[in-house]
């Protein structure tokens, strides 16, 4: 079923191309570029992202065909209003784990020295969906982190995975160690990021080209 | 009670300390500076936000006696955890309004032209909560036009009016408008803002300063 474009949307659109030539670049990078430059109004995006459009095209399939979709923190899964997100930060067991367990430490994610929530909810969620979903980290490196450790361990094999966190420890860390592995995935260089971010991502491999 | 501030955001907090200089400003001023620095990254917000010492702490005080928060997108009310918000732009009520009613045009808040949902949502909150709120406004500039002509109208009477609307279409110039209003207020220049954005700013409000 067609999307209903909002005149507002499409405007937006018109101008940021008109703001950043995306021209080019192929289908599903396009549609994710614009939509976080929509999203944000800042241009400087397009160059700040590292996209590929094989795992680009594996998420938007895995999401056509009704996977799993699991985000780190609860504003990532309100940002995408047109598909179910699981996310797993609040549960009680969540809670319990990062009590009983040690964290991931982002630059060397083998090593446990104790666990964050979020990174506890990551761990929970691939209890939960170990094959082909479409993970989604909008805010916390330590969440990055313990899904890289567990898709290097062979817990987990994602569909896609869109590795966006932000701040200053350990986010920039933490997509640079998600780009020396060989998940399809999608990251950033700097150490921004977040849930609106992460969230127009998967809005983007949802909606395409609103203009077209 | 005092809040655990967990290592990680209290040496975010010192990394932001040495990229942005934020001494010398006034106490919630720089509570609202340095959370949205440390949420985004991105230390260029301390020049683009548009600062009122007397507002912020009219803010804070009004939540700390428990007033109403308003927010125009639930993704603000999801960034926001440790207080609960109003927001009623899912609500049947509001996509009846915006189907009954004309939206207002963000260059001139007095002219209805048609309602957005978030726009609508805006109007029905104030009915609920016509004096004292703190209202949030993180993402539709239509929902700031309505949240003025709501004030300008004296139907509304905010405590507080976080204006961080984003986009392309009428953000800038919806901020600018609540600036040429004399309600209390913090806002930002560029076309820039958004939930995270908007949610950090309660969320300074709040907690004040993690490493005091």
């Amino acid at each position: 079923m067609k999307r209903a474009v909002h005149p507002i949307e499409a405007e937006s659109y018109r101008i940021l191309r008109a703001e950043a030539d995306t021209t080019g670049l192929p289908r599903h990078t396009r549609d994710v570029v614009e939509r976080i430059i929509h999203t944000t109004a800042d241009p400087g995006w397009r160059d700040d992202l590292v996209t590929d459009e094989g795992a680009l095209v594996a998420g938007a399939a895995a999401l056509a065909g009704g996977a799993a979709l699991v985000t780190d923190v609860t504003m990532v899964a309100a940002g995408v209003t047109a598909y179910p997100a699981t996310c797993l930060v609040a549960a009680p067991e969540a809670a319990d784990l990062a009590r009983t367990a040690g964290p991931t430490d982002p630059a060397d994610p083998t090593r446990e020295t104790g666990l964050t929530r979020s990174a506890a909810g990551i761990r929970l969620a691939a209890g939960r969906h170990p094959d082909g979903a479409v993970w989604v980290i909008g805010n916390a490196p330590t969440a990055l982190a313990e899904l890289i450790r567990l898709a290097e361990a062979g817990t987990v094999r994602p569909a896609l995975v869109i590795g966006l966190p932000v701040g200053y420890v350990g986010a920039a860390e933490s997509k640079a160690a998600l780009r020396r592995t060989a998940l399809p995935q999608l990251s950033n260089r700097s150490a921004r990021g977040g849930a609106a971010v992460a969230a127009a991502a998967v809005n983007a491999l949802l909606y395409g080209d609103p203009l077209a």
